[in-house]
């Protein structure tokens, strides 16, 4: 009733118009044992979701990471099912159409089409979403958390490839009146393997025949944008310059509005997370989420400002800077650092609490670091005892202060890289111990107990998996592979059955070559 | 459309007739990484839901343990969701009405309402199930499996309780036609526990106030039938009289056809598991479902056999039983005994067969257990190269034989209670042993090494919960809750803040009655 005399306004003034809430990295379930930040992600999920219903979109579009953890706990999923079926199932009518085939777009799903075309289903905002590292897809049955949401009916979850050699990726077509949208994505894949697909042209994005340049192309795409050494990321200049937008997730940094890159001629906006997952001064960049609208070939982004997010200030300080309050020689020098440092920490808080004044969504405590550069001769101090001051103020006292040394020779180079990995999210410096350990266990490890059939990257990639996404099935999936593959290598070449023969064959060149190829 | 022809024959036949499919413990991920086992829960649940829709049943009821592992797997998850949806979903019109107070029947739930109400759900069958003890509700948050269900809108979640201590169940009252049933359940809790109440009367099952005698009063009960210790189980006389027919889930032996229980005058179900996780003698009967006619006061239930359920054989021989045969000082007697349990097996394998002829469903390779009595001076053999022959043919090759020895003496009686153990799901073996590790610890720990604030029981089943329910928390939650318990204690007492004054406060009477009140 309601929904038809809206539907005729609407119909005026959008019937060309596509709305699309855009946003990334929601990871939620990020610190959800933490007393104080624990539901933090699941209120600015809730605010997402609200957005996206309150400024009436065709759909939702997600940049991947949803889920924090790859096997999110119960809470964190029952907590997105509530929010989703809360705000994504309705009366509102859903007035685009899908002209792509969906049994391809969704022929990993076993409910191949899109939600809101499901009888059965009221969605009244649907949502689309690639996933992200965090949540990708583990195990033999090759699903990831966002397959449980679609299969119940919650999400649809595109941009997803079997193959590990080559991409391949077939868009969602959409149509409002007279507006064509081509979507494509890509879930997330490591960057090495998906820089090295870019570069042996193995990457196709098929173009819909009909009408080619009548088509607004959105790509979504979950990678390192930033350079993380030679492959370890993805240039702009890899993707399609027919493309019209590229939604980057991954990144944390708010980076939302349109920047055009001048060679593709296309534009590229970083959402950026919608949650502080390390205290770096990226995450300190106000964050939000985008309200995309397009016409024809035309768009427009507007930002939308998150009012949930826990606030976070972080100043830098260098003690040798202030001569005329302090020098390393003065006695009791630490008491006058440690009350400059208070004195900056306060001023953080002041500002916080004016910026916050009125707005009773954003949370009490904020986010708070002060890094003090201790080079000249300063020492740093116990910041246990600095920490209780602000304990009921800050939402990481423990984590406020972070002392820091200017790199004075060469040889110091190492403290900071591992400053570097410290001030990323957990999850990763694990990861990055856990493949170090095995390099270094391999390169150590005395000829005669290296693995020949197991090669150390194969296994470092499983242990990998077995802990940072608690596969517990991975080591034993990789074992039981490679014993498969060496079967039926040796049965091709019909080896006798002597144990030197064997030997010798697995350790041949043409079999490790296989195997390379198999595993990359 | 054709649902309206439909609709018209069925009133004239069936408008005043409950049909309800009945079927528990499936026990969905048991095995699941079997190479040959490992989909069976997924085919049979696909089976049962199957023949809801056939018999196009009012809605299905359930009794507990739907998923096996109180953390199902992702693949678990995702496969009983598929099933739901595929199944739970369509046009068909649903002609039942609710009508008790659904925010009560349903209270812990974030949409506290049947799911075929929901006017964004298009359910056609219904599914109610309490949860057992194999999924029932862990952690600080109080979720269970079935509740991720709940919130996707596929199951309808009832006879849940928060209290430990009181139990008050709300009937969820149905009506169809002239009929009306009153729906009971108590999701499983342990036994001891349910047993005290019972004693203690404090379970309360409320009845509607019109017409009281105008209902049939069905109850869902997901605990021990039969006695297992003295408080270990719930007898049927502790049930209310007013019942009609009580629907026992939990025991695994299919004892489906109604028993009436003459002190009580009420009948019992006990609908039996719908896979064989025990190699015990109750697994090896033939699994039913059941569907119940309830009109007016009266019912019927019709046996339904489940065709995919892996078959089952289990045989006992006594080898001091055929002196004709062999006897213990023969030379190669071991020889004769191996090929005399060789011939059984076959005959088992033979039988199996005959019986799977013509029933494609059936899964090929059935289950085989021999139990051998070898007592008398015969010995046992490897059952390694035993096994051997039967890999082909057998699911469970490595444990067709099991060895048993009578009891010649009593201190022989403990071999007896292991093997009764090991007949057990391995779930219960574990539980058992961390049990009986944690009462062992405390017992043998000297005076001054034991928990004065952690009671012994409270340690143990968070040490339960940590290992068997993969509840990581469980712990940290325990001494959480027990740490401000003992705070609150003391501030009331205002107990002033010394150390011996304290201790010797927490080590009092009264501060340990009330804590053993509070963790029961």
């Amino acid at each position: 009733m309601n929904s038809e005399s809206n539907k005729s306004l609407y119909n005026t003034f959008e019937q060309d118009t596509f709305k699309i809430l855009i946003a990334t990295d929601i990871h939620l379930g990020y610190l959800e044992k933490d007393a104080i930040r624990g539901n933090d992600t699941f209120v600015t999920f809730d605010e997402i979701m609200k957005q996206a219903v309150q400024n009436e979109v065709d759909f939702v579009l997600l940049g991947g990471d949803l889920f924090h953890d790859n096997k999110p706990s119960r809470k964190t999923m029952h907590c997105c099912m509530e929010v989703m079926r809360k705000y994504c199932m309705g009366d509102r009518p859903i007035v685009f159409e899908i002209l792509s085939d969906q049994a391809v777009n969704f022929s990993h799903s076993k409910f191949p089409w899109v939600n809101y075309l499901d009888s059965n289903l009221n969605i009244s905002i649907p949502v689309f979403s690639v996933h992200g590292n965090h949540d990708d897809p583990t195990g033999a049955d090759g699903l990831c958390a966002i397959d449980l949401l679609s299969c119940a009916g919650l999400i649809n979850h595109f941009g997803r490839s079997r193959s590990v050699e080559k991409l391949e990726i077939s868009p969602v077509l959409l149509k409002k009146g007279n507006t064509r949208i081509a979507l494509y994505g890509i879930g997330s894949i490591p960057d090495e393997r998906l820089y090295r697909m870019f570069i042996n042209n193995q990457v196709t994005m098929l173009r819909p025949r009909e009408d080619e340049d009548g088509w607004f192309n959105l790509f979504v795409i979950h990678q390192n944008r930033s350079k993380h050494g030679a492959t370890n990321y993805i240039p702009e200049q890899f993707l399609d310059d027919f493309l019209d937008l590229v939604v980057w997730g991954h990144e944390h940094e708010c980076k939302i509005a349109p920047v055009r890159n001048e060679q593709q001629l296309f534009y590229v906006t970083q959402p950026g997370s919608s949650v502080i997952t390390s205290l770096s001064p990226g995450e300190a960049v106000k964050k939000h989420i985008g309200l995309l609208r397009v016409k024809g070939k035309k768009m427009n982004l507007q930002k939308i400002p998150l009012q949930t997010v826990r606030q976070f200030f972080i100043q830098d300080v260098t003690l040798s800077e202030h001569p005329d309050l302090f020098s390393p020689e003065q006695p009791n020098v630490m008491l006058k650092v440690m009350a400059f440092c208070q004195e900056k920490v306060e001023e953080m808080l002041e500002e916080a609490e004016r910026q916050r004044l009125g707005n009773s969504l954003t949370p009490e405590k904020p986010l708070i670091r002060l890094r003090v550069d201790y080079s000249g001769g300063f020492e740093a101090f116990n910041t246990m005892r600095f920490s209780q001051k602000f304990v009921d103020q800050v939402a990481n006292p423990k984590e406020i202060l972070h002392f820091i040394r200017h790199r004075e020779a060469k040889d110091n180079i190492k403290d900071m890289d591992f400053e570097a990995i410290l001030s990323r999210p957990t999850s990763e410096v694990l990861q990055l111990r856990v493949e170090d350990l095995v390099k270094e266990y391999f390169q150590k490890a005395e000829k005669n107990v290296q693995l020949s059939l197991l090669t150390e990257q194969g296994m470092g990639k499983a242990v990998q998996e077995f802990v940072d996404k608690e596969e517990k099935d991975a080591i034993e999936e990789l074992i039981k592979y490679q014993l498969e593959k060496t079967q039926r290598f040796l049965r091709e070449r019909r080896v006798e059955a002597t144990e030197e023969k064997i030997d010798e064959e697995v350790k041949g060149r043409a079999f490790k070559e296989d195997l390379v190829r198999n595993l990359n």
